[in-house]
């Protein structure tokens, strides 16, 4: 298995037992319009610091899994135009091939467990697709977080998924999904979805409790912030269009989130684009903080 | 990870490659009503001792997990009422959080597996819930099952259950269904169901050199003692009223088991208790005549 | 876990890292009818000698799995008519009960691996049936290929399953499919489906380099031989009357690939057989190349 090029900054935290947090790029790369992806890159990276933790970005450059980018390597990740999105079953033909791409939850995840990394702050996971029962599409997502032992903070799944049958899958494969301050499973763009959760925690100390005694992989669903909560009837209104869209243009499979994210984002005047950064900076920083308590000594 | 807390006895006994059987906790807190579930609890350790093998009923208590329960402990779970159902994923949450709760298949087996114990007998598996090709509600004990090496002594999975879809999952997931002196999968209630199995064992030598062989989790197929044996008019007269009933009163998830129990005690006045404590009694015997066959020079 | 008995031709290439490719025997027993069968087993071990790499033939006799067969136990693969087929789940009884079989792609995979092999050439795999939806039927295949780190050249999957939908799967186990010198995956007797892969190699040193850096269990997909490709009429017309034909005599589970590759003989008058061989070749060679490639010094 290829070796992965951790930033000097990033090993040495791992060797010190110092906190470190994992974060994907496919947001940068393909969830975010230029140069508002470099804005957030950068945001992302401090929010991280100012808890006390180390920022660990993670892509495929030129054939090299790279865990923390430089500042240069982060502007190729937001600029460059031609990184394709890698998922972990991409990885092994990226590296033997020499080619670049943003890592997905799926790919982050496995990585940031092979780095040593045990937490990972992005927006929301994949999941089942709406209409899997006949065209068999479930993200590959579910599988790596049932298998890798990293907590990953996320407001919930993809708007487009089928959320019900996605929780359904998650106890299927004994994912454990616990509620920060809420004990109710986030809906992305809404704070709420109808789906009670069975575990909340209050604190960072106890997210790090729960993922450090169950040594499993974990989702800390954490909701938007209320300020950035879109509005219900827009929020289904652009839902019910995006959908409408996939059908018409017929997309599928990879393609999806970044069609229902653009029309998300023009649709709604730039509201979604404003959620979707908000959401993130908040699964980061909460993810900064739990890699901060887990850091203890308890935990070692 | 959380330590385990082993008995005494039950440590000493793994430590000397003695013969031990696991027992789950869900039985007795949810699947019995008390005070029948202490004699059954009883009962369940009386006949794995006359056997020559040591009990280890295993359940959460105040967040630590237990491997072998003292009479006190048992009494607790028979009896305290606030006990929660513990499948895998929630023993994390439970462990940190300093929670109680009674231990499903699939958990009890993971812990069965962490302790170092091969064996565990129970009375029927979880599965694929009728209806899952809407709800994709499949039970956790599948995926635990098909990758935890712990041989499961059976009467097949609850009645409740799409048993063809349930037996096709064990077939993708290399999950070996192996009849205890019978080549039909048994119906829990009922000895025979209309699935052939393709192996049969006769003996608990047999099944234990079938599950040393293999190196994987198993089930062994034990079907219910005839005397036993639900009427099949009764049986299928109860199972269509509370499938009617949990549609009515739209049951799900984790209540559907002990809404469905519920009924078929109370409805069929006993029989169905006495035929599901029967069943399990018998099950757990012969998982202690395997582990006992298990224990020899031969498999260590 | 039963100690498996290696050929010494096969144990020696294996301890001084010189290359060797994982053949299955069911496409002996059960695939091809005699004499056929002793013809094409002699072609496919020659085909990988004449590569430079040592063949290793998988079955089980007598309950003892043998990876590499002299020529008497390859005869008797062919000949003897009392084979079953063993998937994965089969072997543990099959070991203890002393029982021979053929093995599947499922436990050929996993042999392989249990015995340091790490290319395998088959036909094609197995996957997600037609009406899975309904019947839950999804081969082992799947699932062992997503959790074993072998390299498997096939020419896709069995014409009969739903291949989108199989297709799907690989995608949410992360199993890489990278097409040899091919960007569609291939349609078993056809050279091309309507499905895009999204990775491709050109040479053997290529794909063991994909292999290599990625670690994981992979497809990489050979079209037929051009020369060998079946008509896509002829084609249509087989598989519809054989689908027919599983319909009408209510053929499940195991016996579907038979019968349908039954039909598919018959019909066709031997095109399909001939086409079927050459594909098998095909792959064995390639599978050659690539673990030749795998055994140099970079991928040590
Ligand atoms: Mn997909
Ligand atoms: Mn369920
Ligand atoms: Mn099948």
């Amino acid at each position: 298995m290829t070796t992965l090029q951790i930033a000097d900054e990033v090993a040495t935290a791992l060797a010190e037992n110092r906190p470190v947090v994992a974060l994907e790029s496919t947001i940068l790369s393909h969830g975010l319009p230029a140069p508002r992806n470099l804005t957030v890159a950068a945001r992302l990276e401090k929010v991280v610091r100012e808890a006390g933790a180390v920022p660990a970005t993670i892509a495929v450059l030129d054939g090299v899994p790279r865990v923390g980018l430089s500042s240069s390597e982060l502007d190729r990740v937001c600029t460059a135009g031609d990184l394709v999105k890698l998922s972990l079953r991409d990885l092994g033909p990226a590296y033997a091939l020499g080619r670049s791409g943003a890592t997905t939850v799926a790919s982050t995840t496995a990585l940031a467990h092979q780095a040593g990394i045990r937490v990972f702050g992005t927006g929301g996971l994949g999941g089942v697709h709406r209409g899997a029962r006949e065209t068999w599409d479930v993200s590959a997502d579910l599988d790596v977080v049932a298998t890798t032992p990293v907590l990953i903070v996320c407001s919930g799944v993809k708007s487009i998924l089928d959320m019900g049958a996605t929780l359904e899958v998650f106890e299927t494969r004994s994912v454990p999904v616990v509620g920060y301050r809420t004990s109710r499973f986030p809906a992305f763009y809404r704070r709420e979805s109808e789906f009670d959760l069975s575990w909340r925690v209050e604190t960072p100390a106890e997210a790090a409790a729960v993922f450090a005694a169950g040594g499993r992989g974990m989702l800390l669903a954490n909701p938007i912030p209320a300020a950035y909560e879109m509005d219900a009837d827009l929020h289904d209104r652009l839902l019910a269009e995006g959908l409408r869209k996939l059908v018409d243009q017929d997309v599928r499979g990879k393609d999806v989130t970044p069609v229902l994210l653009e029309h998300f984002h023009t649709a709604s005047e730039g509201v979604s684009l404003d959620a979707n950064e908000e959401l993130v900076v908040s699964n980061v920083s909460v993810a900064a903080a739990v890699a901060v308590a887990l850091s203890g000594e308890q935990f070692q």
